[in-house]
């Protein structure tokens, strides 16, 4: 999978594709993150990319023309299976949106900044409008971050352990149970009796019981999909 | 405000706080956000801070230990308003919830990593647990980045023009309306004619009137609260 990032601010981006699952993900070639700097593509003076908005009012808008110049640049080299745009009021992103994009080739996140984009773009380029949650952040910056992170580690060879994926919260549309780990006795704090049985069924029942007491109790709207 | 985050990856968070409105913040003394490596509190060899997790299953859980040393060495230093565990199961991060937090002194984030945090961790030391989303992410980071960003640009005199939050989407429940910049004619796709009224009454009508008809057809649940 290939993952091609428009934004201003490509060095914000820099650390968190550097380390860890997203390094290995990329060492192991199984996912490629490209973050470029819109101002390459802009042909205003001093690389502008943003202007003040029609109607007034605070924040700056990024203008149209460095975006489309992009956007058709990269066109030009392979197709995209979506343009991605990220911005609060587009489709959540959940799990299952997560899994879908993961079996995509090549995809195109392009990251607002101040008041967002043109709208042009979003009428005529954007093919899938994505929000990670009900709140503002600086840019989408962080927001596209997300998304490749949970991608990327769904990829095939990507984790470790590949069942290791499949019993995350939502995955069936529960939270995952309470996990312990040693010591088994910690400040008197102890793990329940049944983890340490020895028995798989037994284990296996309690996460069971744990797991839809939690949804219950945290998330009962997950359990009436 | 301070914001100390344990991880076991502080290098996947240094270019996130390093750049933009979130180096603004910390270089005008509005904020402080320190990354500490959770290795340097362990007293296991070769700095272990995960373990099998009991009843067996893939994935390792960060120990009790090491996490008690690190929340505790810090709650020495100083009185934190929340300790906060990111976490897929927690409560849903929304843009209230980060009005909320910007209005605290010291906030403590967990991360955590593999398949999460011991039990007993969350339920003795954790004052709040705080999920970004219903999806799953390699870690907690990228979910602490997102919070102390949303949180961080809310704190008086980050922004530019203080008036600038006000009108994201979700702050008056509603989505924001769409934006424009120049050209007022881009490719044949023009501006809408109100916002070059020069006119603010026919402006504001035009863009609550958006709002609304954006909130309805892609948010209608925000328009029921």
């Amino acid at each position: 999978m290939r993952i091609d990032i428009i934004t201003v601010l490509p060095e914000l981006l820099e650390s968190p594709f550097a380390h860890s699952i997203m390094k290995r993900a990329q060492q192991k070639g199984l996912l490629e993150v490209y973050s470029h700097d819109l101002r390459q593509f802009t042909t205003y003076a001093h690389a502008q990319v943003d202007d003040y908005q029609y109607g007034g009012g605070a924040g700056m808008v990024m203008m149209p023309e460095p975006l489309i110049r992009a956007i058709e640049h990269f066109q030009v080299e392979r197709t995209y299976d979506e343009i991605i745009y990220m911005t609060p009021d587009g489709e959540r992103f959940e799990q299952k949106v997560a899994n879908r994009l993961s079996m995509k080739g090549n995809l195109m996140i392009i990251c607002g900044h101040y008041k967002g984009i043109d709208e042009r773009i979003r009428e005529h380029f954007v093919t899938m409008e994505i929000s990670i949650g009900d709140y503002v952040l600086s840019g989408g910056e962080l927001a596209a971050a997300v998304v490749v992170d949970a991608i990327g580690r769904l990829l095939p060879g990507v984790l470790n352990d590949e069942t290791s994926a499949l019993f995350d919260s939502f995955q069936d549309d529960m939270l995952a149970p309470p996990v312990y780990t040693r010591p088994a006795d910690f400040r008197g704090w102890k793990v329940p009796q049944e983890l340490l049985s020895g028995d798989p069924k037994i284990v296996d029942a309690w996460r069971f019981e744990k797991a839809l007491e939690r949804t219950q109790q945290r998330r009962p709207d997950l359990l009436e999909d």
